[in-house]
């Protein structure tokens, strides 16, 4: 079996651990058993259980980020249809409640931060270029597409993290009616421009 | 001696380890030692050595932010100035760096995320109240006072935290030269009003 097919085997298995609730119980060999590999096949490519389940993780951010640009990438339509898709897509496409549990807990604290910190970058050169071909359609001008990306995709990871932070629908509901409207401002729009973000 | 006292004793002494370099190498016995305690007395304030180091981060951040507020309380300004005299005290008040480098190793990202979380929370009516100030004054115009706040915070503690993202000199400049601009269109001011941001 080539070597990259045995590393995804072991992140299968343990991903499938994760959706029965089991993660936190089940030892290295369990993981070899279900596998149907030796544990020395597993110690081969991680150091420890804790190492299997952050490449878990990390894969399934790179699956979501790669799914995102692809979607978007894809798609014939102007800035505003774009970003509308890209927030759609990012939501939809957000992890399996099963790890979003894990990452959520205290102790995985680096991992989270460390994810929502690779999200916001991989993100930003997509975001940009949508700012960017706004702006050559005509309906956006800024002289910050970049940095305006970060504020955006900022609020996106960490201010809007229900783990992080224990806002209400209500509130959630308000924060997003004021980012249409600081990007209407800021990208010079028409004020119902970004009402996407607070209808459905 | 009152337990108040004895408490911050503790903490004053493991405050004193981490100036020295041996936060990460001291017992709990050597923090005994030089406070002048029992071991037990430590233990019935805390459970370990952790809880104690955490409890000096919570401390200083604590002070922090009773600082930034004190003294943009007690300033007579419009809210521009006091936006800026806020900025300028919560920068020149960063902690410790021997506590800062503690806060960004990766196994206390827990409690760094959290301290984020924290200053942003504890910070967001104080800003807000600032933005209110200046529409009373006239000078902003904004519905969002308070979601303008959070997105205002959110980029100083996440987005510009070195420990998280590693972004140069110039991309900092040009960070600070975009919140300048996103500040002035979102509130309505003329474009340079917010230039204390990049100018020093």
């Amino acid at each position: 079996m080539p070597m990259k097919n045995k590393r995804e085997l072991i992140l299968n298995t343990m991903e499938s651990f994760f959706q029965e609730g089991l993660a936190g119980t089940v030892s290295v060999s369990d993981i070899a058993k279900r596998a149907g590999i030796a544990k020395g096949g597993i110690y081969y490519y991680f150091h420890s259980k804790e190492e299997i389940m952050d490449a878990v993780v990390n894969r399934q951010y790179d699956t979501i980020i790669e799914h995102v640009k692809v979607t978007v990438t894809n798609f014939e339509g102007n800035a505003i249809e774009k970003l509308a898709l890209l927030l759609f897509t990012y939501k939809k496409a957000y992890v399996d409640p099963s790890l979003d549990e894990y990452l959520h807990m205290p102790y995985n604290a680096a991992l989270h931060q460390k994810s929502l910190a690779t999200i916001l970058t991989s993100l930003k050169p997509l975001v940009t270029t949508i700012f960017e071909q706004g702006i050559s359609e005509g309906i956006f001008s800024t002289n910050y597409p970049a940095e305006l990306a970060e504020i955006l995709l900022s609020s996106f990871t960490f201010l809007h993290d229900p783990g992080i932070f224990d806002w209400t629908p209500e509130e959630m509901s308000r924060k997003m009616q004021a980012t249409a409207e600081f990007l209407a401002l800021t990208l010079h729009t028409p004020e119902n421009a970004f009402q996407f973000l607070y209808k459905n």
